[in-house]
């Protein structure tokens, strides 16, 4: 199933997409108010909604509402950086080190924005893009093996880890470079993991007004997403919603030649095939929000 | 005033200290069912809370109850590293490069723990403490001038901002090595801004098992508590309930010749003058959690 958030005339709900349309879950709103409800849930709750979707004949058009980011408030978005080996290089032509572990920082959870929200360049100068497959936690994680990692994936979707290069370079740790508000999009929404036959054989795109800047594979990740998984629930506790993005390939735009960063008008689409897609218009910095 | 919240017989609550005691503020439950409301609620709720407590003859002992972290579970937990000039030189010592802006990183929320649970090593042999005042954000803070800062604060409490040497050293980013689950003692309660003559005067201290390992002033950090928001806020958006722990000053055992490790049964104590102290028993790896 593809799950998904909407806002419609000032409400929020969640949906599933059937036939290009959105199947509205309102009349499941007691039981799951929240897409956190529906992954707490488990199997349960997506067998249950699965059998509402089916028979249900009462649907919205796309284009109706906005799609929101497709899961409310997480209580941690990680993300790990210098994790395909082409972008690895492209960074240490600037100056980046090697690592010798998986790289992890945060994206502050008041960076989520929807899968068509504006990007705002705020104080930024050197905005830029990066294409990531993101990942869904279903239950918790707590010390697991890398063999078990896949049981604890609820989902995935496409995300844009939005940087500004000026702000994430003022210290080693990125974090505050990587979570101004807006910076954030994902979505357009959850792909449940039973869809995704081999999350680490998807083909993934990021353009700039159309042309093609990023494009790599899942399967070039250095460290695959069991792996991330693991390393990360050994040092702390992964909760239900807690999202993560995988790492994002070569071809962003601080390692052009000269760097080209995204100027207010630019239109970024990130592309994950079998999953979906996001497009984000980068605003005039403070404005459209 | 003094905000915190206990457990007792398996229930939390919220109290207030009035004569080394507890007021339960149990009958204001509906008004707040949590510190966050409280904190949300402004002046007025603080002022309701302290009407309700001038008048209430209901009292807990302290020693009957279990101290819980003193807000629940945060948006965000942010950090701030090399923010004492005497720290920085020892950090140096050991490799640490000179910082040219704020050095932010996350200690991720769900490693918060009451002011007197036990610190698990888990994984680490290279297991350490550096108490930090610690400031929880009143109202919503984006933007934010210097000068405009200490109107966003709610209050103080005391961190011990643990940290696992052998895991923060794993990449420039820091996190991991410093969310581990029960790596985030706080408390023990929420002193009001309102109590705090002046937040950069205060004397803090961390001893273990009554060794004073590190004793300094708040005034000696390099980016104050109020150039500390201005900068966050800059970035993304700061909520009520959101935590900052300000920085720790030089002392930290990684830093000593040769270097000393928190050990299984050592008690950790952090105390500030005018806030309070907590006090927390390293565990055997894995246990009495």
């Amino acid at each position: 199933m593809r799950l998904l958030r909407y806002e419609s005339a000032g409400r929020v709900g969640l949906g599933v997409l059937k036939e290009g349309a959105i199947v509205p879950l309102t009349a499941l709103r007691d039981h799951f108010p929240t897409m956190l409800a529906i992954i707490e849930g488990g199997q349960a709750a997506l067998d249950r909604v699965a059998a509402f979707v089916a028979q249900s004949d009462e649907t919205i058009p796309l284009g109706e509402v906005r799609l929101l980011a497709p899961i409310e408030r997480p209580g941690k978005y990680m993300a790990i950086g210098m994790n395909y080996r082409k972008h690895v290089e492209e960074a240490e032509h600037l100056g980046a080190k090697p690592v010798s572990h998986q790289f992890w920082f945060n994206k502050q959870t008041t960076c989520l924005a929807g899968p068509y929200d504006p990007i705002d360049p705020h104080v930024s100068t050197q905005l830029d893009y990066e294409v990531e497959l993101g990942v869904v936690i279903g239950n918790t994680a707590r010390n697991v093996r890398v063999a078990d990692a896949p049981n604890h994936v609820f989902g995935y979707f496409v995300a844009n880890d939005v940087s500004a290069r000026d702000w994430q370079f003022h210290s080693p740790t990125f974090t505050v470079g990587k979570s101004f508000d807006t910076h954030g999009p994902i979505g357009p929404w959850i792909v449940t993991a039973d869809e995704i036959d081999d999350p680490h054989a998807l083909t993934l795109r990021c353009l700039v007004n159309g042309e093609v800047r990023q494009e790599s594979s899942t399967g070039e990740m250095i460290f695959n997403i069991w792996e991330q998984i693991a390393y990360l629930s050994t040092a702390f506790t992964l909760e239900p919603g807690d999202l993560i993005a995988t790492g994002t390939p070569d071809g962003v735009g601080v390692a052009m030649q000269p760097p080209k960063f995204l100027q207010p008008g630019d239109m970024v689409r990130c592309e994950i095939d079998g999953v979906g897609a996001i497009e984000n218009r980068v605003a005039q910095p403070g404005q459209q929000l």
